[in-house]
């Protein structure tokens, strides 16, 4: 009957629901740790060897999760890559559905293009490319420089609902403003531009520059030394990235927010559902993942699986970044959350 | 250097990009149809050599896209099995954060009993076990039965998001009513009982009866031919199955429709983002799949995967029952069709 | 002073806070009950003595609340009015931005045409025209026919949001169908024509059927009885009218629903933010408003001005026409309930 | 016939209808405008003859369109007044219903404490007290203060939604921080603070500072001359204020926007359902209101009613503060707008 089975192209649900429906979520992806003293040179190693131009597009080297087979997917839902641009190269335009953000840990001189407004970059930047803009990057200084992107291209692939199409071969607008018009628009707290007014599924916030995140999260710590409820948990400001035109996620897909863990401070254990990744932007600290603690330095990426179990603690004020999954998981009502006590 | 990405978990972009990032949606689901006359003999053995019980749960024999490796998996999303239950047997109760649904081409004599409370399965109708309800099956006529479950199995495994939870052995109300408590509360034409306002992620309507969905079809047909807009196009009636407190999606993972083609009718050829599986209700006819034409006949199933252009063309009134995971697509933004002209 | 503020058009705050402000809703309109046997002959007497026609456009009588200083306004926001129509009268098509609704609570005969779609009126139905839809009335028969009809004209008039557009001299379409091409499309429960997903404002279904009404409220009732939670409180059945395409309220101003009370129940007492009337549809009992008593028959119509607290009890089985401008309340966020325990 | 009528408390459509329902809206209220030069002086004079405190309140004059018989309401739904505070002096704390705002049109010096935020006032800010949160005002230096305040009084007295409670009698924080908690947690562009992912009725920034509504303007009139779309029209900026957590407006009743014109600049003349009120924060120009031209100085507040005609010109550049009901008239679908070619 089995043999029936299979060149019918039929698969018995009594011999797969074991594996297939698990009493909690089970994923194939690992909790891991990246270092960026194994990134960077590694970036620059290609940077040496391997141009950057239409074709390859990007010099991206993504993180690839050790338990999904060597697919470059930081989660089944996620891409993770650090990007490196020498010295004046460009990246040439180009589009795609995937949703991309970049987060800028270290360095600056490099403009992204995004439907022809150029967006500095800049340390502790966070940089949208929502889908279907056309976006290049240049650098137009004699310094590298890298950086992380965060897409849904695994996602995207997976659910077969990816277009692209090619661009100019250099970027559309060369100026190096300090600034980007997106920004000029809409980079004012609770201001709505009245041209502006339409629905719009994603930010039109094309950076989020440090300044703000960086005094955001010192006025939540200070308000809490005050005696004012504003941290999400003692010792720990939290804030999120968000589209201004609905208050909600920057993206469909992806999640952005900045931690920042006061010296001594270590969080609630957790576990959602959903793959989070952090990037440690400053500080020093450790995380623990699934019960394994590992020290985190500058630039060191974690990713945590669904529903594994973690907690970070803070050595000296720990900074950091993180990307989930949140709103794919959210829109579709699977969320659930557990807090240990 | 790749040697070097490879060992540090690494995977460059400019190698994979062709494959991962397409021009358009490129599947590895290929278009299929399954035929219900190998369908119910296969069932009908494994009713007589599987028992149905704890630990295998249901005597679910899922469709496994050629294209997917033999996972049984109808689309990377979707699940789609036939379940057959004999004389007097019962599968077990239990609950799971994955959704399904229930569509019945033939038969009756089960009753599903969705937390407490028992829906008879009858020709045509379509019934929901939304995520984390509980739920068995009964058979207490003499007659074997079998329908066809559509749950979003591979999502919930591919994103993590699966909890599962056994209930009791039997099912916990045997009665066998003509209608469930569920109907009797919710299936009134925009009537809304006051004890049910509060905000419900998925329809309370535990079966749309086929009388009411063959009478909305019908009505359609007719106000066409008396010269009113009612059909999507000429000759090609169609409804959505709706959550009554939202007016969307009965799910939030999974659209059904069901669709009535007039003798002669051949639809517009459209493309879609996400995966479409019909099933023949009744009628006869043919559908063309990204070029390549199959006749169908009552109880078969065909999948379009993403982007697959179709048609279908009725030889005399075809009914077609249809789920997609178009809430996926849409809820994160991905949709776009193209309908040629 | 003053008098420079008179004549500078300007007046204090201080002198007026009290009326102005009060410590709870505080309205000039008082609770009330019209009769059926006073309404009724009044307006068969405005039949024989007041034509129908274009300028005066309908013989609708509308309740005067006596705290409101003889305009025709039941509340500050709600017009209710008896209409009649004589045999073979017809009210001429208009169209205005003021939202409107009948319920007829005896009689048969009429046909209201909404956009060029005849809809018969008969006992118990709840019929809508939403805000600029074309409409008309005939009668056909050699019987006249009296109804209820609500609308928010006194809050347009307040808000200054009405247009008024003339139609046809006699109604668009003459056809008198037992059931409009609205209901056909509409009226199936849970199923959404795949023609009519556009978002919409208002409820698309024409008219919601006492056979539907009636069965609903029934099976609550049955329910509870048999053990299982399906009223909102012990003996009193309810139902809310609703827009099938959003689940929320058939118009953006006024709720409607429809309340059972089963022989002997008496409901707790409540106050809300905002003005309900009730109309006996069948059925006896009384009402209690603001601690005062008045029995109710067949027609009556009672009136609950904001926050009043009001409690019903039945003779016998009861049944309650209700609307409100909860919506109003609701949408700009000033609902309050108050439940007596 | 008529006099049964009144004695019953009923009222014929027929003879009212021209009145109650217009062709389009004909608002009691007139087009008007007020002169700072005018109110100022007779607020100070009340600063001299009456006390501010309890029972009073507030020392709040209130303007009175003449089309509402001394009513002080500046349009039907809208309440706008200047507001008094000597040196020194405070206006005790309570909370209700009503949603206020205020705006200063110049000086400095007061604080008003909302919820136990002090929260400074100054020239061109735009602060909030959306209803239910307790709120007083103090003047801690030697200098009086003068600022207007919008509520939507006259639409909770019409709807009879009012409550009404008081705090305490002096303010509940007397510190004067530059900068108000609610600021620091929530006045970063694009950032959400994780403790407030609740859903918020109304923005949960205290004070729109002038610096960012300045900069706001200055960007979209700059990107105008660098050739981008960035204004509404050719020389004619606009930001709405928005929650943070929605992208809609402030409060549920009151939108609230600021407009920078260009010298030179003709708006197109447009007529809105609602009301609208102007107060000239700078500059010097003309408003022109159904047809009449009136020049308008710093300080002089101007209505638009329902439906009338408006255009605005600017003599040297020219910055209004603008308040509507918009959200009441847009949340109940009857808005319309008709801009003249």
């Amino acid at each position: 009957m089995y043999a029936k089975f299979e060149s019918a192209h039929l698969n018995p649900l009594w011999t797969q629901i074991g594996d297939l429906m698990p009493m909690s979520p089970s994923p194939q992806a690992i909790p891991y740790v990246w270092r960026w003293a194994d990134l960077l040179p590694l970036a620059e190693e290609a940077g040496r060897l391997v141009p950057v131009g239409r074709g390859g597009e990007r010099r991206a080297i993504a993180l690839a999760n050790p338990g999904l087979g060597g697919r470059p997917y930081v989660s089944p839902t996620l891409w993770a890559a650090i990007q490196y641009l020498g010295p004046r190269e460009t990246a040439p335009e180009h589009r795609h559905s995937q949703n991309a953000f970049r987060f800028v840990v270290e360095g600056e001189g490099v403009w992204t293009v995004v439907n022809g407004d150029p967006v500095a970059m800049r340390r502790g930047d966070f940089l949208l490319t929502p889908g279907w803009n056309f976006h290049g990057h240049h650098n137009e200084t004699d310094n590298p420089m890298a950086w992380i992107d965060g897409l849904d291209i695994p996602f995207s692939y997976y659910a077969d609902t990816g277009f692209f199409e090619f661009g100019c071969e250099g970027v559309s607008d060369e100026s190096m403003p300090n600034i980007s018009r997106a920004e000029r628009l809409w980079s004012h707290p609770g201001l709505r531009p009245l041209v502006g007014l339409d629905a719009k599924t994603s930010s039109p916030i094309a950076a989020y520059r440090w300044e703000h995140t960086d005094a955001a999260l010192t006025e939540q710590l200070t308000l809490e030394l005050e005696g004012y409820p504003s941290t999400t948990e003692p010792g720990h400001a939290a804030v999120r990235y968000t589209n201004p035109t609905t208050g909600g996620d920057v993206m469909p897909t992806i999640r952005a927010e900045f931690h920042r863990l006061r010296s001594g401070t270590t969080t609630r254990t957790r576990q959602d559902v959903g793959t989070t990744v952090f990037q440690v932007f400053d500080g020093t600290g450790s995380i623990t993942l699934g019960g394994e603690t590992q020290q985190l330095a500058k630039g060191d990426l974690a990713v945590v699986p669904s529903w594994v179990p973690w907690t970070a603690t803070a050595d000296n004020d720990l900074d950091l970044f993180a990307f989930s999954d949140a709103p794919i998981i959210e829109r579709l009502h699977f969320n659930r959350t557990h807090i240990h006590s």
